[in-house]
């Protein structure tokens, strides 16, 4: 007897899991996941973002959905594949209202990890590819309105006459994205956004900023970035290219216009949501409201004793215009992660005399060996060779819980330090403290739980290692005087500019201030995976709070998160609000409780 | 004995062939084609778009330029394939200077047609995929610049402290695909062009016009249409595109810019052309002067006796504005091609009332029919599922000589016409004049030969056999009067609107107008293959005329066509100009004389 192929053991998996299904067996289904288990679920049936773990909360999950989503018709769609002890494989299915995709992790004869999504709802396909729009009807009809004609009566009604379905508060690489796909799904959006431009939002940083992260990491959806494209976009290059984007992709962006407050309407079903718009205050009411306001949230400006008498300059990094002001200053950098390195390099371009003061401890990678490790896999010129397209790539991303994500992250946070070893060493001996996130998983999982709390090094550490950056380490701020600050260990040190590299609060904290603080609340922290780690406190909730899903806030939403997350997760949010349209019943299932309020 | 494969097959000409180039046995490797035989070369050994027809034509082209070429490193890239009685493959070769591309197609163990290419030139690699440039800078510099520091430098000191190597005049889709490809490859270039923005010579034609070609043909280089681009994109949408592709690849575009005058200075070796941008008269010194102003050429304007008298409004096609003012007008549109449809339906549209004037037959082929059959293989959804990408797609059209397209073309055309059976029927009824070119090969060749004499029906064919466009056929012009014109049969028409779409002239009527009548009778006629057809005078020259390739006038190029040409044609014209930037020789074989003034 010849051994059974990965792609026959995962087939009789895949069968018996259908047949299951098929006939409302919740236990027999539950019973072909092993102990230790992981389904992670886009909407498919959950019409939530969730991770059940276990075999019980599997079982439950079906008992409360099973028979509503109806899924059948899986089958691979390419051959399996084994990685050491699993065998992994992915599958196409349906359900009632849906088409999605299926990855499954076995472990013998069990399921280990299995991800289920929806990619597109029947009866409502985006228009693409074959089933693109023709563009010219065919035949001509007396008083025919041409593309233009409709588009500017587009523009010059909505808002206005007809109501938009959904507002999204900010027109970043999240509003913008997320707008693009409810274009192709022909909900109609406006996207509210205060700067002038789309891109602006990049375009008003730092000089010198780039993105930190590969450009086959950073495409929107529909149009990517060409071959020609840097590895890491100069800020002022991806503004263009949003504004481009936004263009062509005919999305209602409102520049030049702030949402001065947003209410919801109970009894009506609707947010009034009131902007400014070139002078004028106009009303929206859009059923759905998104706020896609960067997913690191309102500036952290911290208040120190003294603040007020100081006499030189001090803002919050986020209002900081980049350092040509500065030659010759003597100039302060409050903190050590992103910000504090990139606006400490750039003033030191421009001449000044720059002091990083570190009050905790940061992680730092080296680009080239982090981009190399971290992506190489899966976002690289290497893996578009071998076949992974940035959709599937976000498709293996997500096939892995956060639950599981630290184990993968650990090896590669210390294969990056290995690499890193000269450049952490000369950090070291200046007194730089560094650190790999509580349990050593490194820069992307600090980022997951809690946003911050690492540099992507792309010369600003040399700059610190080499004492051109001075640094003062080990020591917080006691107080501020009028011409400088005092530390925490009786030195003082002069200053003509103070930039506070303090961070940014949760997400919810825009609804505090748009909306109101009772419904900021409501709705909890935003962002972070109840690792019960540093800033990321439990208990376990095993997907982004508040992330891309429902809220405890009917029809409020939460939008954001990197170039990636913008791309990838605007599907699933686009998916919840045209069902939502278009009346498909979506009941909401495992929602969690609310444990911190910001 | 097992019968050699398809690849064996090529394999063992390949390897023969390479050997007769490597020992520069040119009469060898001429016997190695059949009698019956074209090799196709795009500047691989040429530095011209050349087809050498014939035996002594290969080896007599292998004679002057083998030496100098050492060709080498030929090898397949795929498997042969089997098509009737040739035996087709896709090989790869390099050159003492560049790296290129090969097809094939044996006939017995006779070479039938070869292309050869040169896709890049070695030492001047574009920078994309694996070599894209990094964007950021690693490391601190003082006084380092930004990106948008550099290119706003870049855009106030090209032209004035800083010449450009290249002037494109004209910035049509031809001029930015062409600019595009330079900017990739370091070659420093305006575009001058009269209007405003990139796009607006779409914007500004009539608002129901869309493109007659399907998306899959019209694609730019580097960044394609996305999936959701409609088929037939309307012009509207398309100068939004043009607009936002010349931004995004960094193009110096000068619009609100016309051309006055150009002349070229022999003792410099550069032009001087004369320029006013927005009120300031500027001249410019490049080394190479392309003309983009569109394939068609300066409108053709004849002069009907009577004209001058007329009261109502008269104007070319090329200025028709829209139908908008005219309702209720009578209205005559004098031909029966592209123009003349496309308007007259315009017009009717808006409630006037129209007469098309044909005066001669016209090809017409309905758009669905004719978009299935001479598009479905190469260029559409199908043949990307396939595996064709347009960079192949675009090989594969050139690899065909244009002594053969005729035949491949015939069969086409008949197909395209029995699926239109009962439209032509109709027409035919109401007095339309039908042709399918000279020798029935339909619309392809017409293009190719004259670039005018057809339509393609999105509808307007219909309106003329229904009687809603009115039509008058089988008459010419005899003189127009105070309040119509009167027609050879002797019919008096009344018109409020006379439009002569009576189609362009040659392009080196804009060398006329811009340089001299000298230089425009030393270039000759542009376009045209010389099938001795009509308006395609003879001599055969077996390519476009002066199109993508070196003229008799030293520095002076023409370039555009449909989106396919200025696409793929772009790539060698742009690698032409780059080669004599780094002072790569480039002795040019086998220009024809000039037969045609134009």
């Amino acid at each position: 007897m010849t051994e059974a192929t990965p792609t026959e053991r995962v087939n009789a998996w895949l069968e018996t899991f259908a047949a299951a299904l098929a006939r409302n067996d919740t236990a027999g289904a539950a019973d072909l996941f092993g102990e230790d288990c992981y389904w992670r679920d886009l909407i498919a049936f959950t019409w939530n973002i969730k991770t059940v773990e276990g075999r019980d909360a599997v079982k439950a999950m079906l008992d409360a959905n099973l028979e509503r989503v109806q899924p059948r018709s899986w089958h691979l769609t390419e051959e399996a594949t084994v990685a050491g002890t699993t065998t992994e494989a992915w599958a196409a299915f349906e359900t009632e209202v849906g088409r999605g995709v299926a990855h499954v992790r076995l472990k013998g004869d069990k399921c280990w990890t299995l991800l289920t999504t929806t990619e597109e709802l029947k009866g409502f396909e985006e228009h693409k590819g074959p089933t693109r729009p023709n563009g010219h009807a065919f035949g001509y009809v007396a008083g025919r309105k041409s593309w233009l004609e409709e588009k500017l009566e587009d523009e010059a009604t909505l808002g206005h006459t007809k109501q938009p379905y959904c507002v999204i508060i900010g027109g970043g690489q999240g509003g913008i994205a997320l707008a693009a796909r409810l274009k192709q799904l022909n909900v109609p959006t406006i996207i509210v956004e205060k700067n002038e431009r789309p891109g602006d939002s990049w375009r008003k940083r730092y000089r010198s900023l780039c993105l930190h992260d590969p450009v086959w990491y950073d495409h929107l959806p529909y149009i990517p970035f060409p071959e020609n494209w840097p590895v890491f976009s100069p800020k002022d290059k991806l503004g263009d290219w949003l504004e481009m984007y936004a263009k062509v992709m005919e999305l209602n962006y409102w520049g030049s216009t702030e949402c001065k407050n947003a209410r919801y309407d109970e009894a009506a079903g609707e947010w009034i949501v009131t902007v400014e718009r070139d002078g004028e205050t106009i009303t929206l009411r859009p059923k759905q409201l998104v706020l896609a306001t960067g997913m690191s949230g309102m500036p952290s400006e911290p208040r120190f004793p003294g603040a007020e008498r100081f006499k030189g300059e001090q803002h919050h990094s986020s209002k900081h215009p980049g350092g040509e002001a500065y030659e010759g200053k003597k100039c302060i950098v409050v903190g050590s992660n992103t910000s504090a390195h990139d606006i400490a390099a750039d003033l030191w371009e421009h001449g000044a005399d720059v002091t990083m003061l570190q009050r905790s401890s940061t992680c730092i990678v080296g680009s080239e060996n982090f981009t190399r490790v971290n992506f190489g896999a899966l976002y690289s010129e290497k893996a578009i060779a071998s076949g992974i397209t940035t959709e599937k790539a976000d498709l293996i991303s997500a096939s892995m819980p956060y639950a599981l994500m630290a184990d993968v992250q650990k090896p590669m946070a210390e294969a990056v330090a290995k690499k890193d070893a000269d450049l952490l060493k000369r950090l070291e001996k200046v007194g730089f403290m560094l650190d790999f996130g509580d349990d050593g998983t490194g820069l992307p999982m600090k980022y997951m739980r809690r946003g911050s709390g690492y540099y992507i090094d792309v010369g600003a550490s040399d700059m610190v290692a080499d004492g051109k950056i001075k640094l003062k380490s080990r020591v917080s701020i006691e107080e501020i005087t009028e011409t400088g600050l005092v530390l925490s260990d009786g030195t003082a040190l002069d200053a003509d500019l103070i930039v506070y590299c303090t961070g940014y609060g949760s997400m919810n904290g825009w609804a505090a201030l748009l909306i109101s603080q009772e419904v900021a609340d409501k709705v909890g922290k935003c962002w972070g995976l109840g690792s019960d780690t540093t800033y990321d406190p439990g208990p376990w909730e095993g997907e982004q709070r508040n992330m891309w899903k429902p809220t405890h806030q009917e029809a409020l939403w939460f939008h954001g998160g990197n170039l990636h997350q913008s791309r990838h997760y605007s599907l699933y949010l686009a998916l919840q609000l045209k069902a939502r349209l278009e009346g498909i019943v979506t009941p909401v299932y495992g929602m969690e409780p609310v444990h911190h309020l910001g």
